[in-house]
């Protein structure tokens, strides 16, 4: 992999990589359509990362189905897949690793201990073998992405971030490698997620701005549906991701939340409209 | 400086690193002669790196030197000086540092806590922002060297790192730029970590291999001398830095001392002979 970026970059191409777990579905390939558009070499990595899974997290029954991947990757017009082992990735002796400090603790970091600096440095040393121009992430996982932008920012790193939009399916669930984990009930219950953030995000659309009354709409909304239980609901800073009281700048509205066994998480990004501010635009 | 390094990978130049804090001496010059034979573009940064600085250490009164500095570059051939302010380094909100584990916590790491996060972050650092093809380090910081090594394998960094022998006055002391603290009468104590490096090797050269035995002989050479306070005097594998009882392998003889208020550190580098491997090569 690393020689194919030498020589890519030799030839002055501009590479796209798109870091997946695999078990790739329709957001994944959204993110490998963005890449095409952009990039004259599109390269997407399948790699389930030991070390952002918590010793008692999902990390041997997390689903693989490199076949299925390769073959819709294929059918993308992806260049290269990278498919490494975990020992390729963590030789013997490893010891090196990344930590977006106070990002990391809150929220997800908070839920997973140790996942956001499994995902830093796993991110970074994909940038470092595969040396994108861009690297494509989706904004479901917005922790994540927030906390790889400041990553990229703060080392230098030569690479650009592009955030795509969530994908959901037709009624709403966003789509997850982890949906498949979910029984019928489950998948019918998983839908508690969207009601809650279109709740929220109607009531914002209706003038409230109180960080407490949105949370207090969206845990009535939880509170009606026995199979759901909430880890998080939080109201944040769309860039420090502190909670906010009021909601006056970029906010997101993160959500956390176990369907039996089957953790999921979800998210409603809000920023004031460049034609009104007083107004939010909405990205569910 | 990012835009440079993108023209230099562009026309395919060689490009060497030289990393400093600057008040440049005859070692950091042996690392640009180096590299100026190996590369055909040789970079020197210049940067006090406060991160790599407790708070009760020399940050401030660390010697400032840059119009000498930049004549030595000059006359050297150096293509490049990188003199960044704290500020670009470290912008408002930075929070990303590099953690090599186990190996930062040990030695000059117990000695100094967070130092070697700071040294690993700002490396990380100038690597991306030079983009070298090779980095040039003086054996005079073992456990640096040995740190930014582990972190170039273990993030798949695109640079080679270069370890370049100690350089030493006439007398036998490794130049430092905290050389300058010395007033005459310490200047004359500092010839103390030679001498206790040189009974060590002739220890070692007639036969013993015991590592309580040199450390006894390390520490009567420093009772000897009053103005000599030890830090640590330790004998160490040199690939996990821990104590070695006996000496079989390639070994460092590592010690860190205070004359007066001045901290120095000094090694002795110590491989079993390719030839015969009951002798041992010595690097001082």
């Amino acid at each position: 992999m690393k020689e194919s970026a030498r020589l890519s970059r030799a030839e002055n191409k501009i590479v796209g990589l798109v870091p997946t777990m695999g078990a790739l579905h329709a957001g994944h390939m959204a993110l490998v359509e963005r890449a095409k558009r952009d990039c004259t070499q599109v390269v997407t990595s399948i790699f389930v990362n030991p070390t952002q899974f918590g010793p008692k997290e999902d990390l041997a029954k997390y689903p693989r189905t490199f076949e299925s991947d390769a073959t819709k990757l294929e059918s993308a017009g992806v260049d290269a897949i990278f498919a490494p082992q975990p020992a390729d990735i963590y030789p013997p002796n490893f010891r090196t690793y990344v930590n977006v400090e106070g990002l990391s603790d809150r929220l997800e970091g908070r839920s997973r201990p140790g996942h956001f600096r499994g995902v830093a440095t796993v991110v970074l040393k994909l940038f470092e073998i595969v040396q994108p121009t861009y690297a494509y992430f989706g904004r479901k996982d917005a922790q994540q992405v927030r906390i790889i932008t400041q990553m990229a920012r703060d080392l230098n790193l030569n690479v650009e971030i592009v955030i795509c939009p969530i994908v959901r399916e037709p009624d709403g669930l966003a789509l997850s490698s982890r949906n498949v984990y979910l029984n019928p009930d489950e998948r019918k219950a998983a839908l508690v997620l969207h009601r809650a953030l279109t709740a929220a995000r109607d009531e914002l659309a209706s003038g409230t701005r109180d960080a407490l009354s949105i949370q207090s709409t969206i845990q009535k909304t939880f509170a009606a549906e026995p199979l759901a239980t909430l880890d998080y609901a939080e109201l944040v800073d769309a860039d420090t991701f502190e909670p906010v009281t009021r909601v006056s700048r970029p906010c997101y509205i993160l959500l956390a939340v176990h369907i039996g066994k089957t953790r999921l998480i979800d998210n409603l990004y809000l920023e004031p409209s460049s034609a009104n501010p007083d107004v939010f635009d909405f990205h569910l």
